[in-house]
C-alpha cells in the first residue's frame, strides 16, 4: 500500500497488445491498494520514425520544432494506454508533460527537469484515479514543449516519484534486472535482488543499458527507491538503493565489458607542462569523451599519452589531434579498436583491498594480458583485446561468484 | 498588407511535397509585406489512423482520451510545416490549441471556441515570425485538450482571424473556390468571385463540401473578410462577405444537388393537435435530423406527414418511428432513398419574387417531375427523382446563367 510510479519503455508498450499487457501490470498493482503515476514512452519505433518524417522535410530543422514533433510520441502511447485501462473498468487520466508540470530548462531536445508541479497529478490521484503520464518530456518557462534526451523516460519516472515522495519506482524494461554478468556470456550469472546507487552508476557507465546514469544519478540524489523488472516476465527484478544487501563474501556485484571502444596512442609527446591539457580540453571542446588516460613518467625524448574513446568517436578524434599535431607536438598517432574493457563493480570492494589482487590473479591464472588500469572507489577497469573479453569475463566472474 | 490568416487542410498537407509547397504559399505572403498566421489540420489520413488505433484498442473509449490521441495528428503537422518553413529560410514557430489560447468549453471531440487568448501570438508575430497554429483543437477549463469536431479547423482559422482582427482569413482547400453550380456536371459553371456570408451557409448546408457552416457562421458574426481557394491551383478563390458584388441580373449564386437524402412518410396519421410535435421530437432526441418536411392539410380520416433525412440516419430513423407506432398513431410508413434535393441559393431572390417560377418553368420545360419544395428567405429547393438531379441542375443553371 503506498504510491507506486512504474515506467514502461518503447518495447514495452510497442504495440495493442503489449498495451493491454501494461494496462494489467497497472491495474494490479492499483487493486493491490496503491496509488500508480505510470510513466510511458513513445511506442517502438514511432521516434525514429518521425525523425525520418523531420529528415525528409528539413535535415537542418530546429530542436524546438524538433521537440514539438517528438513529443507528440509518447502523448499517442498514454491516451492509448489510458484507453487500455478504461477497457479493465478503472478511473484513469492520462496527462502530457505540461499537464503533469514537468517544468525544464529551456535546452530543446536535450532538456533537464527543473520541478515537477505536481498539483494536478495529485488532484486526479486524490479522485482515486491511475495517472498515466508522457515520458521524455516537459515544457519550459516560455511554454514551449521540450524533450529530455537520451534515457530521459527514466529520468522523469525518477523525478516524478521524488516529487511525490513515492514509495517506489519500477522501471520496467526488456531484460529483468541486474545481473552478476551478462547471462548471454557467463552461464551462472545470477540476477542480483538489490545493488546500490553508486554500483547502478558504475554499470551504467559500463554499457549495461538497464538504466540510464541520468535517472540513477536522480535517483540517488532524493533516494528515490528503484526496482528495475521487465514487462514480460512478471519476475521480481532488481532493487537500487542506497545501501545493497548482500552476502558477505561477495565484494563486487557485477562483472561488465564493454566492446565499443578504441584507444589512441600519441607517441613522442613533449615532456612540457601542458601538453595533457592541449589534448584533453582539444577533445572535450569536440565533444568527445575520454575514459581510461595512461599517462607514462615519461623521459628526455617525451612521453607518451594513451587514452580510450567510443568506436564512434575514433574516427573525429583521430582527424581532429592530426589537425593540431604541430601545436601539441606529438611524434605520431596510433589506434586499436580490437580492445574491449572489462570491469567490476562494487560497493564492497572500498572496505577490501583485495579485489584488484584477485582480479589479476584470475587474468594470469587464465593468460590474458593487460593493458591499462583504472580504478575508481567502487570500480576496477581494465583493457584486455577484443578477442580475449569473454573469457575473461568469464573467469572474474568464477572466481568472485563460484560457490566453492 | 496586413494580418492574413491562411487554413490549410488535411489534402493540402498530406506529405512532404504538399508541406513543402504550403511553405511556399506561406512565405510568398509574407514576403509580400504581410503578418501570417498558419492554421493545420491534420495530414491526409492521420486522424482516421489514429482513430483505428483507438478502436483496436477500446472501440468505446473516453472522448476525453481520444482528444488526446487526435490532437496528435495536428500538432505533427504544424512542426513538420514549421521546418519547411526554416528549409526556406524565414523565422516561423508552431503553436499548439493551447500555447495558441485557444480557450474551448468542456465538451470533448465537439468542443465550441469560447475565446482566443491571443497574447502569444501576438508577441511571436511582433518578433516578425510566422506562426502556424493546430486547427481542430483547444485547451478546456480543466487544463484538458479538446478537439472540435467536425469543420473544427475552418473554425480555428475564422476565430484567430475574428481575434487578430485580421485584414483576411483564407481557406486552402482542394477546391478553388464558389461555382454557380458542380462543374463535374454543368460544363459552362463559373467561379463565383464573392457570395454572402447567407448565400454561403446555405451552400454549406446544401452539401457544397467547401466551407463547414460553423465557420461561416462565426465569420459572419465577427464579420470575418473569407477567401475559399485552391492551394493545388495557385488562382484567385471566391470572396465570402457580408455584401457581394454581382451582375444586376443574378439573382442566384449557385444551383447544387444533394442525393444523400432520403424521404420518410407518414400515412394515416390521426388529424389531431400534436402528432407532428410527436414524430420530429422523438427524431430529434435520438439526433436524427429533418430537413424539408411536407404536411397535407388533412381531412377526417387523418393527414400524411412526409420529411427528409439524410440517407445515413434513414434505417435508424425508420426502426424508431414503428417502435412508436402505436403511440403516434399512423398507418404506416413509406421510405424512398432515390430522390435528391436540388436547390438555388442567392441573396438577390429576396427582392425578385419571379425566382420561383423561373425555376419550375425550367424543370417544367425538361419534364421533371416536382416532390416537394420548401424555401427560405434565399434558397428553393425542390426534392425530384434521383435519375433527374443532373439534368435538373443543368437547366436550371441555363436558366439562370446563361448569356442569352
Amino acid at each position: 500500500m503506498g504510491l507506486i510510479v512504474q515506467k514502461f519503455g518503447g518495447t514495452s508498450v510497442a504495440d495493442a497488445a503489449r498495451l493491454r499487457h501494461v494496462a494489467e501490470i497497472i491495474t494490479d498493482t492499483y487493486k493491490a491498494g496503491n496509488q500508480v503515476v505510470a510513466v510511458l514512452s513513445a511506442q517502438g519505433d514511432t521516434t525514429d520514425e518521425l525523425i525520418e518524417k523531420a529528415n525528409e522535410i528539413n535535415p537542418l530543422a530546429s530542436n524546438r520544432e524538433m521537440d514539438m514533433l517528438l513529443s507528440t510520441g509518447e502523448q499517442m502511447s498514454v491516451a492509448l494506454c489510458a484507453m487500455a485501462v478504461e477497457a479493465l473498468g478503472y478511473p484513469v487520466i492520462s496527462l502530457t508533460g505540461w499537464q503533469a508540470g514537468m517544468v525544464t530548462n529551456t535546452v530543446a531536445r536535450n532538456a533537464r527537469i527543473k520541478k515537477v508541479d505536481t498539483e494536478r497529478i495529485e488532484t486526479e490521484l486524490n479522485q482515486k484515479k491511475i495517472v498515466i503520464v508522457t515520458g521524455f518530456q516537459g515544457i519550459n518557462r516560455y511554454e514551449d514543449i521540450t524533450t529530455l534526451g537520451r534515457g530521459g523516460s527514466d529520468t522523469s519516472a525518477v523525478a516524478l516519484a521524488a516529487s511525490l515522495r513515492a514509495d517506489l519506482c519500477q522501471i520496467y524494461t526488456d531484460v529483468d534486472g541486474v545481473y552478476t554478468a551478462d547471462p548471454r556470456i557467463v552461464k551462472d550469472a545470477r540476477k542480483l535482488d538489490e545493488v546500490t546507487y553508486n554500483e547502478m552508476l558504475e554499470l551504467a557507465t559500463l554499457g549495461a543499458q538497464v538504466l540510464h546514469n541520468r535517472s540513477v544519478e536522480m535517483a540517488k540524489k532524493y533516494n528515490v527507491k528503484l526496482e528495475v523488472l521487465s514487462s514480460f516476465t512478471g519476475h521480481p527484478g532488481t532493487k537500487v538503493k542506497e545501501v545493497a544487501k548482500r552476502m558477505e563474501k561477495s565484494y563486487i556485484s557485477s562483472v561488465a565489458k564493454n566492446v565499443n571502444i578504441a584507444r589512441i596512442a600519441l607517441i613522442g609527446v613533449p615532456n612540457e607542462i601542458g601538453t595533457s591539457f592541449k589534448v584533453f580540453s582539444l577533445l572535450a571542446q569536440n565533444h568527445i569523451n575520454v575514459d581510461i588516460i595512461l599517462q607514462g613518467i615519461g623521459h628526455e625524448e617525451g612521453k607518451d599519452i594513451c587514452f580510450t574513446v567510443a568506436q564512434s568517436d575514433l574516427e573525429a578524434a583521430s582527424v581532429l589531434l592530426k589537425e593540431h599535431q604541430e601545436s601539441i607536438g606529438f611524434g605520431r598517432l596510433e589506434t586499436n579498436s580490437h580492445i574491449a574493457k572489462v570491469s567490476v563493480v562494487g560497493a564492497g570492494m572500498i572496505n577490501h583491498p583485495g579485489v584488484a589482487a584477485t582480479l589479476f590473479e584470475a587474468l594470469y591464472d587464465a593468460n590474458i594480458n593487460i593493458n591499462m588500469i583504472s580504478t575508481s572507489e567502487i570500480k576496477i577497469s581494465v583493457l584486455v583485446d577484443e578477442k580475449d573479453a569473454e573469457k575473461a569475463v568469464q573467469v572474474i566472474h568464477d572466481k568472485f561468484f563460484s560457490m566453492g
